[in-house]
């Protein structure tokens, strides 16, 4: 679940006082998502989500996210709007948190990923990096490759997961290194496109959401973490016409290089390292009873073995 | 959090086909509640709650819950309405659980209690228990006093929560079993309304919610759980003044009679006894990792031994 902090009515009146959108007529926290508290707010002015921000996002972040997403908004992608106060600030304290009220997006994200939604997501990322192009600000990527073997070493307790799987990863992760692209297109990438962060109305991708993974590093990497999110079956299996529809669309918006192209193993690698790590990180340090859905570890494991096999880009289906 | 079982989107697609209230706009799993999965549900018709019922619900009583909560609002209280299919029907099967949409209330239930809360929810509950009065089925109490006994057997565990524990419910029960009211007027109650169970709008009272621990039984006993839900503060003082704002607005709509009034100590021990021991067995039996808000127990003891101490009504300021 994703409601670390609950907020009081009083709490939740005074600081719509801030506001244009009214007063509150309905309040519930939202089970999804598991970095911040969210909430589904309507106002007598309409809906909205509020976060309250929680310690995994860097507060001097969050202008940056923020910014970013009414840059893309501005050049037609569908995603949250800061909803700026009085002060003029979108950003402020609720509960000794940092806090924003952001438009609401309808839409359902698909529990059960067809083949019908590749392509729509593989446009929507496409248009979403060039939308970027021309926003200024840069954000490192703190979930990048750099981060991987810090991550790693905070993982002691991996063979508790699974017997060997310290030095496999370990192992991975210094052939993923070592075979890194060091010139490809970059530009500001979501980073996390997941499918609950993908909503879709009557067959057709309505918004995506959740930019607090956004960064500034490879664009093809963005492509690599939807091929690992979007493309596996249930069964770990890879579904190529998943990820040919998918990289067609995307290609249909902004064309791969072949030096992009053929970096897609690597960076397909890279990106269930970096899934595998984290999960595996928050699977060793969540407290039992905590509220928070840990994701497999495992599951991202499958998919690292997967594209350690890959060859060249044709394992995806081109 | 309360999603149990999450609901694929052609799942849902097939299910609502069932009705008459459009398609889905937006759909989100609902961070309150711990008994049953619920999403908020906006379609092209509006706003509505998809609850999915878990197995601590005995699928033989939704007939009677659902018949309680249109007979209730026929009579002027504002709870969730079930909607119904174009079979008739307004409980289904959904992802191989029992499922039902109801109507959205407005509102936001208080986070912190204030006195003016009070005497809001005593008149609710009062109107409650005239309206229930001529619906006929009724349903025991699967959680009333003769399940405490068998409830306590089921807490071995119980000094691993608190030294000295088990001992100190077992001969509170003693005391309680023993001083029950034997014949005090009867009826359907709530038997749960806890502050997240309650809407205010606008300073107002705008709904009630959550009626799946309802039954037939001591219609005072359900003034005892909101007299334990409502009138103690976080440090586990009992706030008279909230006590009798409840008490009061509670008797202008249903007067009480000496016998009830004389009762209220029993009852209020009984209250606190029964949430104590339903806390006390999740708290023994909830796996860690499960997405589950374990209540804790020692709030419900310190309630009880407020109760114990109870020489007459006057407690709670009548």
């Amino acid at each position: 679940m994703a409601v670390y902090t609950d907020v009081s009515d009083e709490a939740l009146a005074a600081f719509l006082a801030e506001y244009d959108i009214g007063t509150a007529v309905a309040f519930r926290g939202i089970a999804e998502g598991v970095e911040n508290s969210n909430f589904s707010l309507r106002t007598t002015a309409g809906d909205f989500i509020l976060t309250l921000y929680e310690k995994r996002v860097d507060p001097d972040d969050l202008p940056w996210f923020l910014g970013l997403m009414e840059h893309l908004a501005g050049r037609g992608i569908v995603c949250p709007q800061p909803v700026r106060g009085h002060d003029g600030q979108a950003l402020r304290q609720l509960c000794g948190k940092h806090a924003a009220v952001t438009t609401f997006l309808s839409g359902v994200w698909p529990r059960r990923v067809r083949p019908e939604h590749c392509a729509p997501v593989g446009a929507a990322l496409a248009a979403l990096h060039l939308a970027g192009q021309d926003y200024r600000p840069r954000r490192a990527n703190a979930l990048g490759p750099a981060a991987w073997t810090r991550l790693l070493d905070r993982c002691e307790g991996a063979d508790m997961v699974a017997p060997g799987l310290h030095a496999e990863v370990a192992s991975a992760l210094t052939r993923v290194l070592s075979g890194w692209p060091a010139a490809l297109p970059v530009g500001h990438i979501h980073a996390d496109l997941f499918p609950d962060n993908v909503f879709f109305l009557d067959g057709r991708l309505s918004g995506l959401i959740d930019f607090y993974f956004a960064a500034t590093d490879i664009l093809a990497f963005d492509i690599a973490v939807c091929l690992n999110a979007w493309c596996f079956e249930p069964d770990f299996s890879f579904n190529v016409t998943k990820a040919r529809a998918l990289l067609a669309a995307y290609q249909k918006v902004r064309p791969l290089s072949s030096v992009e192209r053929a970096a897609l193993p690597v960076l397909c690698q890279g990106a269930a390292v970096r899934f595998l790590l984290t999960r595996l990180f928050d699977w060793l340090n969540t407290p039992p009873g905590a509220l928070v859905t840990r994701k497999d570890p495992i599951q991202s494991l499958r998919w690292l073995r997967f594209h350690l096999q890959a060859r060249s880009e044709q394992a995806y289906g081109i």
